[in-house]
This record gives C-alpha cells, structure tokens and sequence, in this order.
C-alpha cells in the first residue's frame, strides 16, 4: 500500500478517536495472540476419540502387529486412505510420523549432502546455491534453506500462484535448485495454484537437472467453506510434462486431527520415493505405527477426512469472515490496507501502509495484542516494505479475536496516521 | 575359534549322526527366525494399556495440552521421568519421538554439514574421516558411518568394554572424530563398560577437538535376571574428566513398550544440547507429545519402569537360559563355539570355529532357520574371521526357540566337521 492512495483527510479526522481507542486499548491489559496456526480447543476436541486408539484393536486390516518394528513406508492402509484423498496410487506415497517439516528439512539436508537421484553431485559441492521463495510465505520453510547457505530469491504471488515470468527467468540459472510452493490456500495468502500454474512449473526449463520444488500441501482439504477444491495430481502433471521427478510433494493431518500428533505423508515419483527410501532406512527402522493404525481407525476413509474437515470449516469460517468484517469496516474506507479473504487455510494475508507494519506489531504487543513479527513471511525476515502481516485467527475464541482484531484495527490506524503527518511533515 | 583347539576326534565320530541330524531338520520344513531384536507378542501385551492412552486426559500435569504445537524437547514430565531412570538432571535430557537412531544419524548428518559446538569446521570439510567401532557391535550403527564416507577402526571388545589400549591409541589421530559404544547389555556380546572404561573414555586425550562417542543406552534398564546394574552417570564422568561435552547418550523405550512407538531420549551436556536444539528447531515444531503423556500416564515413574522390564525379564530370561543351556549340550564338548550368557539386553554372541560363521547362516537358512547375517556384526558386514554370529532370541516362542537351537547346533557341528576334514585333507 503506497502512501499516496491513502484517505489521508479521513485519516487525520479520525486522529483523535484513534488515539483514545488506543488508550483505552493499552489499559485494559490484555493478553491476546494471533501468531500461530495453531487449532483450537475446539478444533482438538472433535477428534478426542482418536487418543484411545487403537486400544487392543492393534493389528492392522492386513495383519501386521503395529506395536513391533518394520514396515518402513508405513502401513498400507493408512498410505492408501491418504493416496485416495489426494488421487494418488498408493505406491507413491509413503507415511511417517507427525511432521512433514521433518521430511522437508531432511530431504534438503540429503540432497545437500549426498545429492538427489537427479545430481551430477552433493547439492553441497555445488559453488552456489540458490532457492526460489514465492512471498509472502512460510517462515518455517525460509529457515530450512537459510540454514542449508541457500540464496532466496523472491517472486510475487498472484491470484493464481507464484508469478510464472519471473519464475521461468530464475529456474534457468543452474545454481537455483528449487522452489517452495504451499499450492491450496497458500501460507499465509489463501491462493491456490490454478492448474496452468502446475503445468507450467512442471514442464519450465530449469538449468538445474536436479531442480526440486517442494510441493508443500498442508492445507490440502482446509476449506473453511465446506467446499473442496480439486487436487491437483502433481505427480500425473509432472510425469506428462516429462520431468517425473520433479516435485516432492507434503501433506499431514496436523491440522485435521493433532498439531504435532497427526501424521504426514510424503508423495513423490518412484525414484525419487527409492533415493528417500536409501537414505530413511539408514536414518531409522520405520515410522510409529500404532499412531498410523489409530489414524486408520480414527479417519476410515478419504470421505471421513471431508467429514472431519466440514467440522473443522463450522469452527474456523465464522472467526475468518468476523476477522474480514472488522478489517472492512474499520481500515476500509481510509484505504490503508489491503487483505486476503480466504476459502481455506489458516491465516488472513494483510498488506499495510509500507512502512508501517513493524510498527504496529510493536503496538498491539505493548497493548497486549501479540502479532506475528513483521518480516516474518519474508526469507531472512527482511520484508523489504515492511507493509505484510500474517494474522492468525484459529486459535482464540471468537469474543477473543473481535477484541484482538479491534485493538489491531486500531493499532494499523495509529500508525498510518503517524507516516500520514511524518509525511506530511515532511514536504 | 581356531581349529587347533577343536575337538577333531570327537566331532569326527559324530559325523553320521550330524549328517543325519541334518536331513531331519530339512525334512520339516521349518520356517524359523532368529535374525531380529524384536519383542514377542507376550512382551507387546505387557503394555496393551498404552494404546488407550491418554484418552480424555489429553493435559500434562504442568497444564500443557498435548494436542497441540510446541515443546520443541518433549513434556517436562517425561523427562523427568526418563531422568530419574538415568539419574540425570531434567535440564540435560531431550524427550524425542519414538527412535534414539534418527537422532544419532541426525547428530552425525548435522556435525557433517554444520560441525559440532566444538568443531573448527564441518565435519565434511576434513580430509578423512574416522570412526572407532568395537567389535562385534549393532549394524544399523555402522551403517549410519557408512553412508557418511567414514573409515570404520575396529576395536575389540573385553568384558569391561572396548579395550581401551586400542581406542587411546585410535583417538589420538585427528581424522578419528568418534565411538561407537552401547555401555549396558551391548549388542550383541552383553558386556556392561566398567566405570574404569567410562572414566578412561571420558578423560582420554583425542586429536580432534570434537572427538563424540555416541553412548547408545539402548538396552539401560534391560535387565534378563532382574537385578539392575548401577547406570553410570556419564555426563557427570565427562564433566569430572574436563571433557564436558564429549558423549552424547541415547535411550528409547522401545524395548519397554512399543518397539518403533515408544519414545527416545537423548541426553548430553548443556552445551551440546542447545547445539543440536538449534538445528532440530528448524527441523520441526516438537515431538509427538500425545504419546509422551500416554507413556508418562502408563510408567508413572522411574519405579514403573524397572516394575515392567522385571515383566520382561520374565518373559525373557528362560528363552536365554535355553539358548544357552543348548549350546552346551550341543557344542560344549566338541569346543567349536564360544558364546556370552547375558545378564541383560537382547542378544548372544556366537564365535564359531573360524571360516564358518557363513556356512552356518546357510545351512541354516536352507532348512528354513533364519540367522542374521554373518558378518553383520562387523562394519561392512565384514567378519575378518568369519566366526561371529549374533542370536536374537526374543521373538519366537519357547518351543520354537528349542527347535530353532537345536538346528543351529546341528549345523555348527555340520560345518565344523567340514572344517575339520578339509584341513585334514590339506596335511
């Protein structure tokens, strides 16, 4: 947001009233939080039934004792329910344990130590390495390739996906390996990649033979309206594209059962599952199985992870369209922010005044309103406008986040009247 | 075993009845498994209550809803737990999720790639690398040296650990940055290190600065006689010796409750924890802390612990008994085995007479008797002398257990007397 679009009269007319709703703010002591995607109490509660499973029911449908060592790749029915609620055949995807974050880290830190299946050489040998980032993204996937001495390169998101031109002009450098990408109500945008954009980043030109885009589809099925949109089947597209192996594709139910208590899941063509596979199987003797079949028993089928996720939407689409209602009626007509409305996922996107959203995480914080730090969608955490925010509505109650997202609303407003004047000043 | 001191006359005379022993063995058929360290049924339904667990007391003692994200080291309570089994303080044990093998392979990878607290340099970056391995030992451990590019130094094992003269003098090479070591009931020869060993490991001198020993206590509390040795306080040994942050200690209840769904723990000084914190928080978000409260809720305490291993050592400690008590009878006489007889953990060490160790696997394994490899015990799968097989006798019943034994005897004598008449033959 450009300071010269701003209602600026509007603004300083309200210069007042902020002030005091500021105050008012700051004295009543609150302790509220918007950071994280974490469920709800509520949320959490819908699958209680799954923490006395499996119980004495401990053999799977095909007779293996899941309370003993083996199976690898985890257990077959659990990798087929998840294969059908992707599309995918279940000989391309193998389940581990809670987190798929593990699984992106390790693959990184694999191919940078002992190169992909595709490598001429360790990832590490190479003389630079570079990443590409859509942003906004997620911090959590920035720290993985920061760590690993990656450059990160930005490219714009659009309605549709990561800006296609730029990231066919930056996939023909050698040195860049990869690209994240959250495809379905991306964190923290909501897009989802529209099929043109699978194709397209399946069959671009990479200078790099072993270019890899994780594929990260943690929301997968979290709509917040009821409504699921079609999966793209990445492996199909990349396959037809003639580059097979080149997406390694996440899911988990960390946000449809347990956060760091579900499963994940990791996708991905045959060879690519076979050079995992080399390296896992040194790493350990499989995944933890009892929580696999108690999944098994808990979901029953790719119709009962809908079900589960309608129940979730119930929960979390009525604080997603209170969060926009607020944002509309209070930052609406002075035009100093823009945001995302989005049909699944975990968080609302707000773009502010450039300049200014440091600022305002640093007010709500001193007014008790804790936001995620500003930068935080950006690689290194440097958002070069300092203007994006993450807002996070799933975790308080909503009498909670009408008071949190109020006290933001005000906290956007102080500080855009405070560059309006510094501005103003200025000239 | 060398062939001098065979017993030729004897086993000489016996050759009839062995060749016939034999063909009835491979006349039955028989599809028995001796390779694995995998509890029995009877051990799994000790802890049957586990898989219920923690139903609707899904909040820690200390108020944390294990539902949720966070907790990057594990419930406060578990650790404690696990502390008090260690007689370590809380603050300096890490509870993981259910493998202490992913952390020791994620400990090499990141020293690797990043170098230890104390290292001038990524591992990678050295010239050579180096590892002491004491013979025999576990696969899965020399496996993860392996695929690192380590060249593996044998040692060979006393009855109170390594023998120190060779490790001190390994160590003393700067390319040698660490051990192997399972100090309690090690797989596979049983041998518990002597606090002298300990004392001498800890204090030695090492060329390289971040020399590690991997202290994998994988079998702590796995007592088969129900007396539990004193466990040594190894980080207070190396604090005392000057070399604080020399060991880093594994365990898991993986052979208390769930072999591959119970929990693993690792344990080392403040310093070489907030290391591999740093690195493990961009790896993932925490542990699955679901099945960190069912355990706490299950074990209780520290109490619990030793009340069900002492559950185990019932099942446990006749299957030894008449794994030995065979061995005797069969082979006693003719002197063309030596073998240990455990107080703890889950294997018996086999040396045959040299030159036999893969004659015995496959006879064994063409009338239906699964061993473990030979040569397993060894880095590389390489027995320099062919001699050393490791019996896992755990999983089968007691009567197939007989059946299984009394084949093995009867294929050691089968190939000894081979053994024996081909050097005959070359006098």
């Amino acid at each position: 947001m450009n300071i010269d679009n701003v209602n600026a009269e509007l603004l300083l007319s309200m210069k007042e009233d902020v002030r005091q709703a500021y105050e008012e703010l700051h004295s009543k002591g609150l302790n509220l939080d918007l950071t994280r995607g974490k469920p709800s109490a509520e949320q959490l509660d819908f699958s209680v039934d799954l923490l006395s499973l499996p119980g004495e029911n401990f053999t799977s449908p095909s007779g293996v004792d899941v309370r003993n060592y083996g199976g690898g790749v985890g257990l077959t029915e659990v990798r087929q329910l998840w294969a059908d609620v992707l599309g995918l055949p279940v000989d391309n995807v193998i389940a581990g344990d809670a987190s798929s974050l593990n699984i992106m880290f390790d693959l990184i830190s694999w191919a940078y130590t002992f190169g992909t299946n595709d490598s001429e050489r360790p990832w590490s040998a190479e003389e630079k390495l570079k990443w590409i980032c859509p942003v906004p993204g997620y911090d959590r996937h920035h720290s993985i390739t920061e760590l690993f001495g990656f450059e990160m390169l930005t490219v714009d998101m659009t309605d549709e996906g990561p800006d296609m031109d730029q990231v066919r002009e930056l996939a023909k450098d050698p040195a860049v390996k990869g690209m994240w990408a959250v495809p379905m109500f991306a964190n923290p945008t909501g897009v989802t990649y529209s099929q043109q954009t699978a194709e397209a980043l399946a069959a671009m030109e990479t200078g790099a033979p072993d270019f890899r885009i994780v594929w990260d589809n943690a929301y997968v099925v979290h709509t917040l309206t009821g409504e699921f949109p079609e999966i793209i089947n990445i492996l199909d597209v990349a396959e037809k594209a003639g580059n097979p192996n080149r997406f390694w594709a996440m899911s988990s139910t960390s946000k449809i059962t347990f956060a760091g208590a579900g499963l994940a899941f990791f996708a991905s063509s045959t060879e690519n599952l076979e050079w995992y596979k080399k390296i896992a199987n040194v790493r350990g003797i499989g995944p933890n199985k009892v929580n696999q079949l108690a999944h098994l028993q808990y979901l029953k089928d790719a119709e009962g992870v809908r079900d589960l996720m309608r129940k979730h939407a119930g929960s979390l689409g009525p604080k997603f369209t209170r969060v926009v209602e607020i944002l509309e009626r209070r930052l609406g007509e002075a035009n100093v922010a823009e945001w995302t409305v989005p049909e699944g996922g975990y968080f609302i996107s707000v773009n502010l005044l450039d300049g200014t959203a440091s600022r305002v995480v640093e007010l709500a914080k001193k007014a008790g309103v804790a936001l995620t730090a500003a930068g935080s969608t950006y690689p290194l955490k440097q958002d070069p406008n300092d203007r994006n925010l993450r807002l996070a509505p799933s975790m308080p109650t909503i009498e909670q986040l009408e008071i949190a997202m109020e006290g933001f609303a005000t906290c956007v407003l102080y500080a855009a009247i405070e560059m309006v004047e510094h501005a103003a000043g200025q000239r």
